[in-house]
């Protein structure tokens, strides 16, 4: 694995300011190979659920032996553990406050470790950012093949927290939230096919879709069928009922927001 | 080419949401030893002429054999073709939408094929992220050496678009247009020395530029010529007549905007 | 060193134009296998000071044989001239404004050379992205092993700034300034340990920070020690005193600004 090591990025630290670069150094220092990816340091600061979804649907696709490291990190200094987990075929490394929730969702076999073994930090060590002293030096020594058992002991009380899940109102009505407005300003909402299969079938009876200020009330199958000004349901491709309109944002039109709320209601037959 | 191919990634899909990240994990779980490089994913969203800039003044300066993602897509999920451009030293992945047009403008010789050869694509395939299941595994088999003519049959009628030019309203005076805004706040006009060589040249008569709500009277060779608050002419990095000023914005001084009109009038002889 | 050259950039061009792109296409035409890295292309455009703030905080993790090109320019194209810095284990490549201040500050031994063979820049050569036609390429032939000795003579009259320091107003009073404002929304200052020993001390005085509209009278050792809507002092990541709130922006918090000033005043004993 040392020759072809792929280390990935997760975090809300920004890409205005030096914290990136120095993490960068300090894998690189450890692991001079080794091949390092951004998937986003743009999680809203400090959300955690956010940090939880942009890591689950990005993690799948990368090769096997990939070390995920993972820094949204409102905890850093307190005694809040690191955590190694080892999954079907990828590590990750990262805070254990949840923000592997959605790993650990989609994962057979895991198995947790708490990192104790400080010999492997950087030293002198901040209270304030544990991206560059603990997670990135612990991260490349994993890609360097150092084996998990080095780091600590197993742990099964780590923090796990389940996304919000649409909730039936009446027979009729399902209610969910907006999880995310994505960089086109689509409404990405917690209601995926299992939730409510009439609406992704193809004998689909009326329906419409209460979000932010408006209503939607047709699917379509691709930004493009979208009218002008239209807002229209779309299976996304994160696994959700999303809320878009064609070359446009579905948030400016219809004031919608996260944490907001959204209602599947059968109208028909 | 296997062992230090590089795959380049312009697209509409800013930094902030997992899409990145996921096109990243499927180029190296394909083409593991593939450097990745991003050009920008900031082109404007669904603006394919902001993309055809982009990517036509970054490209021509890689080694011969790399690989140029471009997924500026509003099409996605449609009947638009996928299409791989053969080129001069490099190759091109991208929707057919004419992203390309400035690429071919550049180019000697192209060969352009549309894309059938779905057993390269991810399965399954989403009608909305095309720049995960699609150009990414074409991109990354590319990059492993895969010859083009395996993607599918060469066409004629790919889309191509020209960049708008400037047009003469009388002998003295050129009407171009705002291409694009930089970081920076300079207007990158869509005219160039060929279009006015008494602008560019020695002997310069005097002349005004009308653009936005200011008027520009002096061309100078570098940025720092300016005066507190002058709005100047330079003769870009991009290779046409960029409106600056002095360690600041130009749009903001002259309240231009993208697309908007400059009118370059010769006024003494 | 040419098999694992590291070139990292730190730049105030964005990623919103080709910028970025077109130089890593120079980097890697020269250095095919040279791992890029990004510290960061977001330093306030023309702010010098925040560019050496950054390479400074960053450049001391990554390897020993590590070139560094730090390019915020704004005398593009003037006589400012073009650098490289051979430091105790890195390089630097930057225009000679400065940038490389705090990077003089750390080093034990240097070696400052004005790049003048031409021979290595890209031809033609525009006046106004040396970062493309200069800093690049030379970058390049440094990852590769090429001496520095090839490129210029050695200088000593290279500009060299301080950061500004806090200055006593009276025996109990320090005043400094807000240096630059993070991600978070965190207040870096340029007070050190060093300046107000007492402050970081165990056996701490009464005291109180006047920074922007608002007050601090409490240090934490982490950011959660903090109580909602609480401002407090916090020794940072960078060696600096920061002013912080518990999962929120101490910015927005205590309307301050970057160059604002900051009084520490001891009130008790």
């Amino acid at each position: 694995m040392s020759q072809t090591a792929i280390i990935t990025l997760t975090t809300d630290f920004g890409l205005n300011d030096h914290f990136v670069g120095a993490m960068k150094g300090v894998l690189l220092e450890t692991a001079p190979d080794a091949q390092i990816v951004d998937i986003s340091h743009a999680v809203q600061p400090f959300d955690i659920l956010d940090g939880a979804l942009t890591i689950s649907q990005a993690y799948t696709y990368f090769p096997a032996g990939t070390v995920h490291m993972v820094v949204v990190d409102p905890g850093v200094g307190t005694a809040r553990r690191p955590i190694i987990l080892t999954g079907d075929r990828h590590l990750f490394v990262a805070p254990d406050n949840g923000v592997l929730s959605l790993v650990y969702d989609r994962e057979e076999r895991i198995s947790v470790r708490h990192v104790t073994a400080e010999h492997y930090f950087l030293q002198p060590r901040s209270n304030t950012f544990h991206g560059r002293d603990i997670f990135s030096p612990v991260a490349a020594y994993l890609a360097k093949g150092v084996d998990p058992e080095r780091f600590g002991e197993e742990i099964s009380d780590f923090v796990r927290f389940g996304v919000p899940r649409p909730k039936p109102v009446d027979e009729r009505t399902l209610r969910g939230v907006v999880l995310k407005v994505d960089r086109f300003g689509n409404l990405i909402t917690n209601i995926t096919p299992t939730d409510v299969p009439w609406l992704f079938g193809s004998s689909r009876p009326a329906f419409k879709i209460a979000i932010g200020k408006g209503q939607v009330a047709r699917m379509c199958s691709n930004y493009s069928e979208g009218g002008p000004g239209e807002a229209f349901g779309i299976l996304g491709s994160m696994g959700f009922l999303e809320i878009a309109t064609n070359r446009g944002s579905a948030q400016q039109l219809l004031s919608a927001v996260k944490g907001g709320e959204v209602s599947v209601v059968m109208e028909g037959k």
